[in-house]
């Protein structure tokens, strides 16, 4: 069975674009062929060739299912690392385990101060068809770090930075099941103090991510799958 | 302060081959230098650099300390993927977060059958320096997965399957705190109905490490970091 991704599908009950030229000039679907559609919004629909053209391949549907909505949501916010391969992986990985918003900042230390989000935008698609998932999740550009902050509107806020004089507090326990989650992760040259001081004033709780040093990417990943983890355990 | 990951350090009291390289041609350190070097055995040693040619750099140790060690052991052990770029990654990643043994077998659906494992112990290497972390992982190949599994001595023994016909166990619900975990990772092919039943003869566990279907490589990360969060959350 075919998975194709169609943004606004219910509205078009076709697939445009890339999808119609796979389906007509890779697979060359026929009339009466059976295919599967999501349109990343949370559902899947079944449905049946009616014609096939590159440019657009119409389709009856014949059911449409939900996929069960997280009771919480996660974005990871991070400043984008030099080297694009590593936020590639972060994208792929973090979108199979399951992530609503990526969201890259610019920091003082930022390495990096433009985004391809086209390409990330294909890998995060590609991902969530293998995953057998329905919800893409958003890849964003947020600009720059001290006009991103304030505008965080979750539940539940964290910067993955160790406090000074005091003990860390791991994001496993200070997480609260079933929130919003906003997750800040630093450049390999850290946040500067006053990026830090500006994430106090608008209530981000410190939090660490385990005992080792983490790249980005990898913090990034790890801050996510944490989150799973928190909320699963809380269900049962 | 330079790190350097040379084993048996102890008895060598120098670096040798590629560390001694880079000390005196890349680094170029002149004797008196203070570097720190690991012997991936748990230990850091701060030491002074005495002399210094390409093929040996003799160091005068000051300070022996040692990474804490883990109170639990993992190995992942996994099928290959066909695509070498994966299994380096999670290599580099498992690495950054902590992870005792990674294990390569061979089943009937594996993708590859032959591995460069030198090229993963350099990318372990890195990591582990990367991450400040004084332990090396072991990266072996175990062969035959029918000939491997018998001998597989850990407390605790998942394989990430889901089982027929029942309720499938989270392995963060499943998992004891302070074992030694081995956790087999299938191939994008899956395990075949034989060898699932050939670890069900030896006490593995079948666990499922959450909602969405993951690829080897992403799963074999998920189910190291799960380990540790298990762990983080039943020492507090």
């Amino acid at each position: 069975m075919h998975l194709f991704y169609q943004p606004n599908f219910s509205e078009l009950s076709a697939l445009l674009d890339d999808e119609a030229f796979h389906a007509a000039k890779v697979l060359r679907l026929r009339e009466g062929e059976a295919v599967r559609v999501t349109d990343g919004q949370g559902s899947w629909f079944d449905a049946i060739v009616q014609q096939n053209s590159p440019k657009r391949c119409d389709l009856k549907v014949t059911q449409q299912t939900r996929q069960t909505p997280k009771p919480f949501s996660i974005e990871i916010a991070l400043a984008p690392t030099k080297n694009m391969d590593r936020i590639e992986w972060f994208v792929e990985k973090a979108t199979e385990i399951g992530i609503d918003t990526i969201s890259f900042f610019y920091t003082k230390h930022s390495e990096r101060r433009n985004m391809k989000l086209e390409r990330l935008h294909k890998i995060a698609v590609s991902a969530m068809k293998q995953s057998l998932q329905a919800f893409l999740p958003e890849i964003r550009e947020v600009g720059d770090f001290t006009k991103y902050i304030p505008t965080v509107t979750s539940t539940q806020k964290f910067i993955a930075h160790l406090p000074e004089n005091r003990t860390p507090l791991h994001i496993l326990k200070q997480a609260q099941p079933m929130q919003q989650y906003t997750v800040l992760i630093g450049p390999e040259g850290d946040f500067t103090e006053a990026e830090i001081q500006l994430t106090q004033q608008y209530d981000f709780e410190m939090a660490t991510l385990g005992n080792t040093r983490l790249r980005t990417e990898t913090a990034a990943l790890v801050a996510c799958q944490t989150l799973h983890s928190v909320n699963y355990i809380a269900q049962s």
